[in-house]
């Protein structure tokens, strides 16, 4: 796996809480212990802070998957299902990137709670191009 | 508009800084002043903050909607996408209930910049349900 | 699997050309020979081909599962990424029910051509309903 | 509203029956007369017709806006809510390009019966990228 020379740290993720676990594209993860910071107001995880982690962890493995090529990787639009609440313990997104193409990439992933239980589905495309200024 | 007798602060939201402007679920909105610590690693807008500012206000503006008829909203699924980077200034959410059936309402939000240029479009879909053990 | 009294032809899929391959929620199939009057101008198979195929294998597997219990299934939503064109032979779409809850299913579908190559990714929630008037 | 040299029939289209009423960005529209051979099982409007319709109207309408710039479009995803079941008389879905990138449109689009009342929404992404071997 490629190391980019600058550090990929995330404000955002160290708000909420992020652990970055794996970055492979065929299997990257992320963890995050449930805190009542996270929550909504009937005492649930948000669900943004799930689409967060779907989000953090393919926008950061295609990222570092084609930092070498010069390339740089954006958002460019998550779906998500929220299947089963959180309340406690841990939640683990696996993510897979299912196309691995020259502009785009598609992922799904998947969140899970802590008794391996599927608490939602995401599917996100992130966009692919050239690092504006770099030699690639 | 029907207000809850319970609170309906929302922890996660506090940490993000969602300010709550209006729960019309004609024109509801949110803003959000843009601060280093909501970023990604290279200095836009995290995505995981424009879908929380989505999914909590169409929640929540179903939520206050529903309550008097003895019904708790919950999320179900969420699709964004993203159209531009937001980087500095606020962030500003209207989103409206295109549907509103007995069992699911359907919202569509967009997100724009402080300079009104939209940033990301939304679409969400909110479960209606009975709350437990409460006469309705 | 229950057979349902009543026959679950579907005129669309009888024009489109679907083929019944599988109705099992772990892995339903369907498949279809590409034709050209399946086509969109510049002579690709028509997306709205796959999400036809995805919405039907969804639909139709959630309400085989579901109709010994009296209930009816109805697609709500559907999300549908495609990955690569698909101009001739076939496409076969295998689909796995992620989530069977009380009242809603959500399923994860991927289409491939001829070649095994992944041509599109789905998502789809498909709800779950008492059939009116069914004694269950 | 520039007009391509080639012809922009479609074949599936045809197939369907999908009316071109309107190719303009802001207020693309496509209309269908609902007919038995485009219906699922229980006698509903197939949700894969309505799928279809947006997308051949978003894809339809990106193309013909580009095309004197030398640049081709092609669905890169969908997504469909359905809100309503649609059995007869006709459906019409009006879509408009929110975004129009240089290198993706992001379209929103509503389909309505006969009634205007909203069957489903859609939001679609279009990619747009060079034709191959044609000067631009």
């Amino acid at each position: 796996m490629p190391i980019p020379d600058e550090p990929l740290s995330s404000p955002f993720d160290d708000v909420v809480g992020t652990e970055w676990l794996d970055d492979d594209p065929d299997h990257a993860r992320v963890r995050l212990r449930v805190r009542d910071d996270l929550k909504q107001p009937v005492g649930l995880l948000h669900g943004g802070v799930i689409s967060t982690l779907i989000e953090s962890i393919c926008s950061r493995a295609t990222a570092i998957a084609v930092y070498e090529q010069g390339l740089a990787a954006m958002g460019q639009s998550i779906h998500v299902s929220f299947l089963r609440p959180v309340t406690e313990g841990t939640v683990e997104v696996e993510a897979r990137a299912r196309h691995r193409g020259r502009t785009t990439w598609v992922w799904e992933a998947e969140a899970r709670d802590s008794k391996e239980r599927l608490a939602a589905l995401g599917q996100m495309i992130v966009v692919v191009r050239p690092i504006p200024g770099r030699d690639s």
